[in-house]
């Protein structure tokens, strides 16, 4: 495993590794480079998105790097949980072959003046909370998608709506590579994988609890009347029953077209739904979803 | 030569020959595909794009897409020249390897939602006359780079502002090609090359040479007192003798920078001076430009 800190350096590794599996008769090069980009601070969930791109990638490339362009001005970009160490020994078990950890003036050696903008898809869940949060993502994941060139690119469905955004820009504008969604990785007792888990203190862990068993009555509550608006308010009350809950939305919309609809028969052919939440504890802001095949 | 209309035998095609030239002892294929991207109705400005890809790279690609995502609603999309069977062969003259002409559905095949934008750069001249042009172009050209992925890419610089923007989004967004600028051809008389000439009338097409008389002159007017602003008035001055001129805009900017000086002596060292205008005569918008060095 070799840790990279340049643009320059990576693309000429990566060139010769792919000259090499082109060249050779037993070369499997039309999935020649995985890519998994990420925040760092890598826990279970992100070794899933690892070991995918292992079985079937030539060339496994993990990228960790906290992204300025993707936090607002209020948010948590200073204090985001940082652990390199752990994150290269976590890697190194996953088999990874190069690790790419740019410093900030590496990806934007200058004020950056362009920018990526997915319409629609990102002015809703986390795009209406956070806004120019999904400019921020679409814009570094296409330099990295530039930098590396993968022929398959992993994402987990944590960040559903980010899942949906990616997918779009790479339809959108040709992008050769594959996007792969993976599933949530949760713990033992349910709680979904997230670098941000650490911040919580042992009551809010506690009580963070409930929304994966929100979640997961969701199909169960559906039968009653499948009408939409009651989901989410027997969502929002479930929730509320947690004392430290602070909600920012409990939304259920067809995916991936995130379209509202008023009962689940109104997802379309083709089409899932997807109960989407995002929830603060404290000052530590979590999101969880449930992608439901309703026809 | 070989006429292209979709994206996944443009990429098939491209894919077989680059293993060739990677195979191959005798590889260059460090300048393997040059890509020229063009609207059509192909000129004699075109045609030296052409020929300095093909000196350079071992494949050439022409692509032929009219783009109505960079046409204003009150602009010439739909009269905007056509003449497919000429192009073919000023593309076969140029030996050119691939002629990628997509249909419109081919390129979206769904209404985009993704959009580039480049900011700063394109708030002035041709951008604050055209709201949303350079969007259109950057996402356009990010699309053909994708499809085409070239190691360099041709531009002329009738187009200077053009140039800036591309050559910007292409480093802010680690693209992999090389912008490669080419200056600008002009007819025996001055005009410069444009498909959009074919539009004038006789005494439109006649008084038109005011521009490139102008632009000539600058040199000459800046020896005086390398005020930008009494620049502007002399240029201005000059283009009105023409009855038929109406003028967009007449700006000279530091360049590439685009930024606004007071003085010659405010080019920084690197930069040169753009002198750009913009004047309809009748309906048809003439752009032209002198791009000088001053320090």
């Amino acid at each position: 495993m070799e840790v990279i800190q340049t643009v320059a350096e990576l693309r000429s590794k990566l060139n010769e590794r792919k000259k090499h599996y082109t060249n050779s008769q037993a070369s499997n090069y039309n999935s020649g480079v995985g890519f998994v980009p990420t925040m760092g601070f890598l826990h279970a969930g992100h070794a899933s998105l690892l070991q995918q791109a292992r079985q079937d990638c030539d060339i496994v490339v993990l990228s960790i790097f906290v992204n300025p362009l993707q936090f607002g001005p209020k948010e948590d970009f200073e204090r985001y949980p940082r652990d390199p160490e752990r994150d290269l020994a976590l890697a190194r078990q996953a088999e990874v072959d190069y690790v790419f950890m740019p410093e900030t003036a590496e990806m934007y050696p200058e004020p950056i003046k362009t920018m990526i903008k997915v319409s629609d898809l990102t002015d809703k869940l986390d795009g209406a909370s956070r806004p120019g949060h999904f400019d921020g993502v679409a814009t570094v994941v296409a330099k990295l998608l530039h930098i590396v060139e993968p022929d398959r690119v992993y994402f987990g469905l944590k960040d559903a709506q980010q899942v949906v955004v990616i997918q779009r820009m790479v339809k959108d504008l040709h992008m050769r590579t594959v996007v792969v969604p993976c599933s949530i990785v949760r713990e033992a007792d349910g709680l979904a994988m997230s670098s941000r888990n650490v911040y919580l203190s042992a009551e809010e862990r506690k009580q963070s609890l409930v929304l994966s068993q929100a979640l997961n009555q969701v199909s169960g509550w559906l039968e009653a009347s499948g009408e939409i608006k009651a989901l989410e308010q027997q969502l929002t009350a479930y929730i509320q029953t947690a004392a430290l809950a602070e909600i920012d939305y409990v939304k259920a919309l067809s995916y991936p077209s995130l379209l509202e609809i008023a009962h689940i028969k109104d997802v379309k052919a083709g089409e899932r739904l997807i109960v989407a939440l995002a929830v603060k504890f404290g000052r530590t802001r979590l999101i969880d979803n449930n992608l439901l095949d309703v026809n």
